[in-house]
């Protein structure tokens, strides 16, 4: 055991642990969870360190031996190597400092061991930065690092649609508005429905995320930028840009980003529109799959896995209700996101910890539930076309066609007259010769029932 | 009383009501609250009636006649008049069809009693519409009418924060992070940083109406269009933007369009964020006023009332806290309309009352709440430059500007000292030649204290 | 136009309003909404000032006169007259500060009018009072006194449940678990169910009304009793209690209840509990009244009003609807009132008024939406027990009770088949003498479908 | 590997696994998350499965052999072995049933393994049972078995603060309402309050708690208990509790306690009062604590860990920022819980699985947060007695006290001249005679500032 020291007084480490006091205290606080931080958090942070070594030197602020043995550190911890050495518990107080402090800590001590050159955790490898600038541009880059997944699995999503819309474009189906029987329409006009709305999500994902491209790296404590060099401030994205690929980009008001956290609450809004919208598309799957006997049973779902220890043969909508559940996640999240925002306090919000495991979940989440909802359900969907088709015909209320001709309440009595009578509409208007046969034909073929009307002379004769 | 009828039954009707049966039936049905539907939202429906019987007409399905009377009816609705008979309350089940219903009838019997023409609610003012496409389209067009109202108090607030941002350019004040003293800003950064927020804000919103412009008006019933002419299809919504100027462009699908609410989820995120935002930068100025002895009292909010029954002279934030609880109620109205968009199943949501009304206020407070905090608080705060400058003279927390030359842990040690001692760190470093005068002047100025430093010679040498 | 004055300046006053500058300032700066204090919330204060004239005159600390001035007035008010005199707006900053000045001020000029008396509204009327104590305490009472309203509706229910549960105790149906055909119940079994729900929903509801008893009346501006005489502290309850039967009692600690809202939490959490259980009731009436035609149309609810302006003849679940919107409601103003209660700071909760009309909302929406539930809709409910008992017989999902005598596997395999070849299952046994007639008529009996088996001895001989 | 079937077809297993393929299509089908069941929940359904296999050996369906094998490898899971077999991911959809299945499997398997007797999953350690019942008890179980560590932790919590309480109950402060000075109150006041607010958590947990002890076992399927024995519904809850001392009773409806969620929702809402209060409580903790030099610095909180990577000598209320951070946590849970209560459908919640995995998270999480805010913060808390003493003394809103004796209007003038002129208002009421020095004295008196007047004759006399 080594003894080190910090403001507070001593502590005793494992002698072999890479990371230091700053790092074993956050771990005495707080004993919430034993999750950790999450690992592309912690790659980012190292990755910023890498970054400022590089930068440091360049504005003559950190000699070349020092800049060489951070960098072999990080390049060894970007691999993977020493993941155990990040202790800090996901949920903390402090608003990242026992993150930062972690990395600064074990980059410290590596690229000591590997280059036996003395490098200070603050003063060198934190130098021209601050938990609190690169605390939140880690967040920023980890949600970038994450998001092109997330914009694959919607994509394939959309694209899994609208070969279902092309599929069944023809299958003819019951509408329904408020759970009753409405006018008809047809399953690929459901499909294409609900594809646009996903390529919509695709669109405000993306612009969300677009948002956590501006970060406040080179603010330092308070968005100031106090300690850092210009030559850093100016520098220091590029760089990172460089390493990482991620496009990130000064903010115009550092003071402001160090701050604001209304960029994660924006992202968090656009993934719980996206979480609300996967809900409602998963009710109605597994609306229309109900039965087998006894439910609609308009569409059959891919069988995944028994469902019921007990009822033999039941198979249940399992992957849509995946996706229901981490849409009610993602939603709780976006609660807390939303608090722990407007918790922030003058200069600082001290409560990033929380918002960016809440946002890495349900980003994270959200990937993969689209990611099974596309390969384990959507794929294997098929639409019983015949029993729709029956349905369709049957039903009363595609009478709603004969209301420019014959007016609201006459088409009313012979819906009433139709249902209590067990005789389809279209019958029953050839039975009383209400209109000629061409016209009952037209206005009940599928066009007739899914299209807007031309306004034929008839129509305008009957005013 | 006369006489109505409809698929249920009977019902007697005031003689003088310009309203219907429909209407009266959802007064029995709903009676949840007195409050009745928003007249930006009745005014929305009467719009479109007005453009539907202009387009009607021209498209060969109403008779000019017909076409004068429910336009003259419009019109005088229009100016306000007749307000008393939109009967049908706020909170309604059946997605809108009873304040379409309750316009329908108060159109028809209104145009009849101007004109003589008797005119069919359903079969004439309703022609070519259902409430699936009329009610969600006035519900946007309720909310785009308000939002410049809402657009030009937030640029005010920004406005506003600009000058003080100005004013205040020069008066230094002790930062804090995490409610602890941290290194020097000045007043004006801090209003500065506000005003990029709500730029931002500005920005979020704007972008966040434009996706309520996309309406499905012609896609009636299911968004299929069923019993709404093509010629009707394509040329309504540029006679109500004529109308109205308000921008509506068609839904690329109307399907889509007509049962998903993801552009109400996405406004309502918008104004959550701004809410989130307001709320935050409310707490500040309530924490910075407080005193006005035994608080921080660095500014001072103009008194607008008396604070207390019992203390007199009393004094309290009550702008503020009133655009606190407006924030609170909004993130409220968010989660609501997120579930009543979850909610919605198949070819419809049926809960767009509910959203609708929780948007509609959200807009609306907002709108009001940053109003009075521009006009009632924000023009007439004032800093207590003298007491902040002084705090900042005292203040051990600024010797974070010797890390680069001493060294994080040297520095601590002078802190600690600094602060047991009561003697200033710049008095102190003075005491004991550490740093040579001119340096020590330059690195306490208040340039030193809030901006990134320049690399000098002595730091390359410290290397 | 009478000149009034307060700590802030000089303010003309209607010469005829009974309101005075407080409240006159409280309508300038709080310009949200034009929605005005709820009557009962305006009651409550003018009992609390009445019975504190009572008190303070006992304690020997007000006049016999001015003891009788004061109460002549608030028994006018509490007749609802003058009503138009309460001017503040429902959201307002100040902690409740404006009401109460507000009611201060009109009882104390009414009374000035009454009676020739002069009175002071904050020395007389307010004697021995805070904003701090008055106004929690009225919010507690006008919550109280709403109560019984929502408990009646709420026995109502489930009154109505246990009626429709007799009524079809013996309606076999089809259940169904994640929306898929299983073992079957009856209706009798599902109304009960819902039966019990609202029970205990019932059980919490007054559970969480209990804890609104406790008051921190008597302990003025922040709980310690400043001002406040002894006598009044001991006597001010039971002179309350007397006049409005409310049952309140002193919270044990003044200075806690001064500053902690967790009643008002846990009584929203409550109301949020109730709403979420009636809108899963709800939804599941509108999912087994699903059709006409192409539903599961298990049940029907009465029509209660034309369902479309387009499609002729639609009924649709209007009543239902509107509970699940009254439920999002609630559950929105549940989001609001916690963090209007995390957002306390030290002695006080600022944001109480927010709270209050939020759950004055959720507590008179909840009673109405019962209200019509019931009346509307739930009494009116019958079962199509033909097509359920249709269904029972051909579902091979039924098949479950044979699991213990052939084996999961068995079962699996013979529901299959007769999934396939649309033979039931008890033909398929009786085809194959799988099991002796009596059993398999024994097993599919709707007894055996729906009960414990007894464990028989072939059952035991099976092992 | 072995090849194992189900109704979907046939799948490879690792021929070592005790998992089988219902497990391992979970695992496929459910990629959400690598984080799998809570231990407590696997522990608690082994229990049941343990209790069932003793139960039905006692009614006669299950052989001595089959009931040695099941208890045998359901002790050696419950000392914790094997963990590593249960592999379903945590977030899954199938209301359960995959983890059902996978205990079922293991404990057959193991069973098995360690006997040589064969063991059936659904037929054997199923029996009597269904997921349906098994799960939602099982979730039960784990929370009421986690339930003693938050009532502990939350007990110590209140005796701190009552230690507290005696220590500083004469050391006065400066009362704040609405972050402005107001009367005075002491430290021991504060203390005490907070203490009576988490006694009321403790009794709100402990009922909420009390409503988790419902349980449906017996229910199986759907609530009428198909294919358990009578037998067994009647002895195998108190088999459980003899084995588990859980104090778990029959729900008195099975079918309601199968579909319905209102307990979660429940004990959810009052771990969500709880996280209120606590956030409110460190909020004013931080508040106190601000400074050292440029806040309110009334109290200390004991210094737990450098604060900054960049700030030297800064220290941070890290404990509290933490339990902040868990409260948002613990609130957005709600939400979720919420809303997966509200979508569960006829005779089943899908959806358990979400709200046990929030349950277990709120409860644990608040637990740990509320030990670390104890040990690590409140007990080490000091009070800066001279400064609030300083302060208080200052302070001209203590002159409230003088208003029953020269009312409203002369006292706040009063305060205005003591404001303007720097001179105390007891100095000041020297200075002009306006009331005997006793008087004074007695009224700016520790208890003249913080206790009810005794009504005077010098008070009377004023009348």
């Amino acid at each position: 055991m080594r003894i080190e020291t910090d403001c507070i007084g001593k502590l005793a480490i494992d002698d072999q642990a890479l990371y230091g006091i700053h790092a074993a205290r956050a771990q005495q606080n707080f004993p919430i969870t034993t999750e950790r931080m999450a690992p592309a958090l912690i790659r980012s942070l190292v990755q910023i360190k890498k970054a400022a070594a590089e930068v440091n030197c360049a504005a003559g602020t950190l000699t070349v031996p020092k800049r060489r043995a951070i960098i072999a550190a990080c390049n060894q911890l970007l691999l993977g190597q020493h993941a155990d050495s990040f202790i800090v518990p996901a949920v903390q107080g402090g608003a990242g400092t026992s993150a930062n402090m972690n990395v600064n800590e074990v980059v410290a001590n590596l690229a000591h061991r590997l280059t036996g050159v003395k490098i200070h955790p603050n003063d060198d490898v934190n130098q021209s930065q601050s938990t609190n600038d690169t605390f939140p541009t880690a967040c920023k880059m980890a949600l970038r690092q994450q998001l092109p997944d997330l914009q694959v699995a919607l994509g394939q999503l959309v694209q899994t649609l609208l070969v279902k819309a092309k599929r069944y474009q023809d299958a003819l189906k019951v509408g329904r508005t408020q759970l009753q029987d409405a006018v008809p329409t047809t399953f690929g006009h459901s499909f294409h429905a609900y594809c646009q709305l996903f390529k919509r999500d695709l669109g405000r994902i993306q612009r969300a995320g677009a948002q956590l491209a501006a970060v406040n790296l080179g603010g330092t404590a308070i968005g100031t930028g106090i300690n850092a060099t210009r030559y850093y401030q100016t520098h220091i994205l590029s760089v990172l840009n460089r390493n990482t690929h991620l496009g990130l980009t000064a903010a115009p008001d550092l003071i402001d980003a160090t701050q604001n956290c209304d960029a994660f609450v924006t992202f968090s809004a656009a993934l719980k529109t996206l979480a609300t919208d996967l809900s409602k598309f998963c009710n109605d799957l597994r609306l229309l799959a109900s039965g087998p006997q006894a439910g609609l049973a308009e569409i059959q779902l891919p069988a995944k896995q028994a469902g019921s220890s007990i009822m033999p043969g039941k198979v249940n909508p399992v992957i849509p209700e995946v996706v229901n559940q981490v849409a009610f996640e993602v939603i709780g999240n976006d609660v807390t996101v939303t608090m722990a925002a407007e918790a922030g306090q003058l200069e600082l919000n001290a409560f990033e910890p929380i918002m960016i495991r809440a946002l890495l979940e349900s980003e994270s989440y959200l990937q993969h539930a689209i990611t099974t909802l596309v390969q384990n359900c959507l794929r294997g969907v098929t639409v019983n076309r015949r029993k729709c088709a029956a349905q369709v015909k049957q039903s009363t209320i595609s009478a709603t066609v004969l209301s420019p001709y014959l007016g609201y309440e006459t088409t009313t009595a012979l819906i009433k007259e139709a249902l209590a009578s067990h005789v389809t509409v279209p019958d029953l208007l050839r039975q009383r010769h209400l209109l000629p046969t061409a016209t009952i034909d037209q206005l009940f073929s599928p066009a007739g029932l899914t299209q807007p009307r031309t306004a034929t002379t008839s129509a305008v004769d009957a005013l």
